[in-house]
């Protein structure tokens, strides 16, 4: 019988025994569960780092997964524990605009500012209020050990959400920044840098908003047209710089057999402009 | 049928393929293992902070978890290697002070010398001499692969922990350092500094030990009172520096949203005090 | 019953969600399976060393284990992805020198050049041509999440390798340097440095290459006989510049209770002499 799957994403790191506590308790509830990491490296307390690389990355996993995600300064205060049910999984973590990334992909248009919004009907949510799944004693401190986990794991094992609290109809949005388009040029950011030095933009890589011929602009450098591959088929483009559609599915600035983020001295919320007409 | 399960505490870290190698060689013995890592990341050679974290965590742990720990300065010289097993979990690791931090909780009173100490009634511990447990060629530098995974491994196979070796009654005991109090006045030290910069002391956050309205000081500075979380609920604390009882159990000093560590510029060793009455 | 076994060898670090998406895609098109880290932490790009390591320590696990190894600079460029059948485990890799490591060891002797090498009779190997078995759209810049780990997942359900692509009768092969001996005196190089800063070289720990008594010399210092350990019996060694027979099956060069690598100054490509007859 395949094993119940619970997805961790945090920014516990690895140096401390966090991630392995949460295991632990995972499977003194549910000692059947297959548990897999997908990062404990979000920067210290970056939610927006976390809805952007959960967004994004969840859509790779079993739709009956379940996530355990906290990047959470609140822990402790009033912000609520959640559980948001979609149709590509279910999340346990703080009302804290951590899972706007994954609410995102159901909305017709993006918000603009930070705050409750309601639920597109794909989606539901209840508030973890009830302290029966829980572990006690709750720590002012580390909900993911006494709050999401046990939770995520009571839930492995079948029980309903609607056990787990009360039914809410909206959640804390964070908005992603999005690019803006004024005649020819899409204005955006970097968003994220990864650990080769890669500059993930927010600008989307379709080939419709970013043609093959575009230029990019970042830091008064001028890239022209976008790259296919990190490398040409002879291997002689070390050390360029270049553009290209990346895995996340956004517009990357990188450097061949290099180091973007070092090479240019940028870091995330750098601009970056396409020109898609020239001036 | 739910897998048995091995746990792993060790400072091989993850740069490396130490950690893995230990996991292909406890599944060539039993492929049905489930294999967590609490953390590979103990500060090398450092036997204190492993037996710390051991002695904390392993509580959120199964009862019937098989721990591998391996924090080895000694390999290949005649320390001993050992199995312990205990009401909460069973443990396989060098005999050189590695388990009190879990032996510690059975004791009534904390020895303040180094050395072997005699078991309580709820402990027993076998010598591993028996090689047919181990694998072969048996390496001077690695008994992480060598012995100490495969015993487990053959452990989780039913292997009776007598077949292993010959029973001991006493194990390498290294006192855990005690809080001194005086008076109205505690004093501890930081004991370990986590990725936040959180310190965690080593004065129990049991509130007869340490009241909410207690002065803690640090390097020079004075904290009054302790704080439930790491932010108030207006979030207006950032960069604060707080007290509270952190989630390990015991007083943590903390900086809001900030780094603790750094910004008092100490580390593990520093002393701390409370005071419980106004001078 | 048993969970088929993936293991995971990449340079993708644990910075970044890579090596948990490629857990997702795997889980997603065989849920039973049990998946393994040997290491993320390749150096990025470095096929070398991904070869050497992949090649010592694929031995310590199960014959029927699938590996996913991806070291992949040229990913998107016209290199092959491949599948190599051993009797000691499946490999699914980019054609770029990679599985050296695992080919050596069923050579009669050590090709000098790189390029293409015909397989051994114990080996088969396949060209992944077929995109039945890859996730879509494939990405050109992430083929560990798009065909490496699609490639495993199915084969873990029983799709024969056949059915993958076309049978191929040689790969790149990438040399292992090896030492140099003439007459009493073997010339190798450091080939690892580990996290503890140990330095492993390329001149085989056998006894018959490296007798007990020999003199290893390196950046000009002179270090005397091989001890068995890390420490001598009474741990007094503390900071001692020692020769040994490491847990790799190689000779390393250790500072007991210290870094090699700092204490040295020196790093991957230091030549290391050992002297077996007297001058």
């Amino acid at each position: 019988m395949t094993s119940p799957l619970l997805v961790f994403t945090t920014d516990f790191g690895l140096s401390d025994a966090y991630a392995g506590v949460m295991k632990g308790v995972a499977l003194t509830i549910n000692p059947d569960l297959c548990l897999i990491d997908l990062t404990h490296q979000i920067l210290p307390q970056n939610i927006a780092q976390g809805s952007f690389l959960l967004g994004i990355n969840h859509r790779y996993f079993p739709q009956d997964a379940i996530h355990v995600a906290v990047v959470d300064p609140g822990v402790g205060t009033d912000r609520r524990p959640v559980l948001l049910s979609t149709p590509r999984g279910r999340f346990v973590a703080p009302d804290n605009g951590l899972l706007s990334g994954v609410i995102s992909g159901y909305l017709e248009s993006d918000p603009t500012d930070s705050g409750p919004i309601s639920l597109p009907p794909e989606l539901s949510a209840v508030h973890l209020t009830n302290p029966e799944y829980w572990r006690h004693p709750v720590s002012q401190t580390f909900h993911g050990r006494d709050v999401f986990t046990p939770v995520a794991a009571h839930l492995s094992l079948g029980v309903s959400p609607e056990d787990m609290g009360e039914l809410i109809d909206s959640l804390v949005y964070l908005p992603i920044p999005q690019p803006v388009q004024t005649g020819g040029i899409i204005t955006g950011r970097v968003i994220y840098q990864d650990v080769y030095g890669n500059l993930v933009t927010n600008i989307s890589a379709d080939i419709l908003m970013v043609p093959k011929s575009a230029d990019v602009l970042i830091k008064g450098r001028s890239i022209h047209g976008l790259q296919s591959t990190f490398n040409d088929a002879n291997g002689t483009t070390n050390g360029k710089l270049i553009a290209l559609a990346g895995s996340h599915g956004y517009l990357e600035v990188a450097v061949s057999n290099g180091h973007a983020a070092q090479f240019l001295e940028v870091s995330a919320g750098e601009p970056v402009e396409v020109v898609t007409e020239p001036a």
